[in-house]
């Protein structure tokens, strides 16, 4: 009895990290796209290290090079999944230079293996950085694969997620800990000043052709608006402005005629703007990164 | 052993509708293309829900709001999984509008969640319709996404069906019965009169270019054509013309030369048009949706 | 004490063949695309021989028609994946024409179900055959398949790949044994002559625009290059010289500057050039194909 009750007890205790202890997904983003045998040979390694694995994708169509959207998507994605989930990021145009090859475990309990070259600017600043580990290539490499030096995705990133999230090594193993930062990439952040909500944007919806900001819906709330009431909304490249006008927060898509320019809060809970059933980025030529500025006043 | 006996004898009682029960396989289509998190985010509830789940995609390169390609999608695809499946489709140009948040259990035993807008058109008159119940948002909603007004495939429909396959609730458990019938799209359904089979082009075999019409192997079998026999095909885009032409009827491409033009019986068993290893699509401007007809004689 | 030591006798001598046995899981490739839902039907069918298997994708953006690709694009991955996996392949111009339904095992223990036309000449030649089986379809093929005579990859290659991935069914099983040969699509082979590496370009890295040749890094060795050294690299199509310059071999992107020409050993071990981060086959107008050559020298 006294062995049970102290068995019960030990899973309480257990309970909460367990619950964070890597859980066997692994889920891949890069830059790769899908027309080749990439990603199918990062997937190909990871199962070779474990079949009982589950392999998900976030996208593979990051644009090249584009650190920023990389670093959006996990910030866009990773909460959703229950921790312990591993995730491998490879946006690396820097390939084989000096930037670490890492594994960042957040506050949440999520993994995410990637270089540490801006990938993990937003994570880092939204989920927290609960540990960092440089990745050990003398133990964490796949065998047979030094004599090739541009695919660490396949024979790095891949390979070790897998032994990670299949409790082959556990997360010392990965390597030395490093200090807790990592490589940030400058953007412009949401602020309220004079009445007026400022922010940048991050990102598109792409498939839709929406323009997501950065700007929370707590500082649209704090317009003061009332219900069905209408925002100024002004957005510039650099210092050329692409779009001044009035027009309605609504809560759906459903309350505005098709065609009409809406803002609305989206499904990260940040400030949008959207043609409804159209194309706000094509018809105002509005796109997303860093030199791009949108405030929202009353 | 009469309790062993009984036990046997359950299990032969349960063994339809337990084939019917849920497999724990969910399939994803939508309209929200891989370039993002959206689809990677649906994921991550439906795993977080239970990690035991299979999560597959039919696809989601649906064109945006295109309601009809999202039923005919289901249609093609749907009676080749295993009863049990679950189905997550989110096409919802109405979302947060009037329309009912859905599961439709067909008679084949396959779930659909969706917005009931028009997709579940072809699956309601060819798989038939068993039950219908609208989603209780009070219980089967994401914990703390109520502040979002714009995700409901992440926030409702994953998250509801990833419960459903786990049988995390009942199918009763999904919410209140709906009357048997769902909301349908109008199009050109396929007959035979005089000796000319009329029907529509529903969609393009969009990767080859090849052009399929909703008449049936069995409407052209009516034709009493002989092996080898010649087809007379003709093409309208409302009232225009654009195809009219005397071509074979062949059993495999490669029966005709490069570059011509056959007919053929497509593998859902429908009348279609192609070029031998070219697009006929491109060659004569021909689409589709419900206002292309198709007509066939000898 | 006897028993034990024959059962761990036992053990090694089914070590080898038991690690070659095939492992639940199938890899899809196709020229199908992602846009309708040939591929999901295809993993319904195989799904629903066994809900346990595990299916992933090699790429479906195949070109249509494009058999060298598809033998390209499983040269470079199934070395990846542990012995005993199944891969489907179909990129069939050819379907219900004459060329063979197959399965290849490996001598590296992998299985490839495909139409015999091509597609699996390099895989015959780096890896090897094993054993090749035709496909019997009186009993491997989906029931109530055969009044279409247009879809082998969802109702014979998947059928049949799921079949023998789940044990439904041995390798014998799959069909009568043919001789160890399969069709080869002829190509230049990588030489050194004279002081000069010739290849061809087989394959594009598409998403970057590298050019990829199939001159592996012992023929480069060969040309005696000190650390940090120039190579001369000429690429043509048929007899027009495109590109004649000479570039430095780098074993990083990062030792060069952006926007520079540089030659590296690609993540296969062959020989391939790039503009770093940039596009050299949009730069240059090289592309790839039995037509293309490329020779290297000091």
């Amino acid at each position: 009895m006294r062995v049970l009750y102290s068995y019960i007890l030990l899973l309480f205790i257990l309970a909460e990290p367990l619950a964070k202890a890597q859980n066997g997904i692994i889920v891949f983003q890069s830059d790769f796209g899908l027309k080749d045998g990439a990603v199918a040979a990062m997937k190909g390694v990871a199962i070779g290290v474990s079949p009982t694995l589950t392999l998900l994708d976030l996208t593979h169509e990051i644009p090249a090079y584009n650190i920023w959207e990389a670093a959006y998507r996990l910030y866009q994605t990773v909460p959703y999944y229950p921790g312990g989930t591993v995730f491998v990021s490879v946006c690396d145009p820097g390939v084989g230079t000096e930037r670490h090859s890492v594994v960042m475990q957040t506050k949440s309990g999520h993994y995410i293996v990637t270089p540490d070259n801006g990938t993990l600017t937003l994570l880092a600043e939204h989920l927290g950085i609960q540990e960092i580990r440089q990745i050990d290539e003398t133990t964490n490499r796949l065998k047979n694969s030094n004599a090739s030096y541009t695919f660490h995705g396949r024979d790095v990133y891949a390979y070790t997620a897998a032994r990670l999230a299949s409790h082959t090594i556990t997360f010392e193993q990965v390597g030395p800990k490093l200090p807790n930062d990592v490589v940030r990439l400058p953007y412009q952040k949401a602020e309220f000043i004079k009445g007026i909500a400022n922010g940048n944007i991050p990102v598109l919806d792409v498939q839709y052709g929406n323009v997501w900001s950065n700007i929370p819906k707590t500082l649209i709330d704090q317009l003061g608006l009332k219900a069905g009431g209408t925002l100024h909304v002004r957005i510039s490249h650099r210092n050329k402005v692409l779009y001044d006008k009035a027009i309605p927060l609504v809560k759906t898509f459903g309350e505005a005629a098709i065609g009409n320019d809406v803002g609305y809060i989206n499904s990260l809970l940040n400030f949008s703007v959207a043609v409804n059933q159209g194309n706000f980025s094509e018809k105002y030529k509005v796109f997303s990164g860093p030199d791009w500025t949108i405030s929202v006043s009353q």
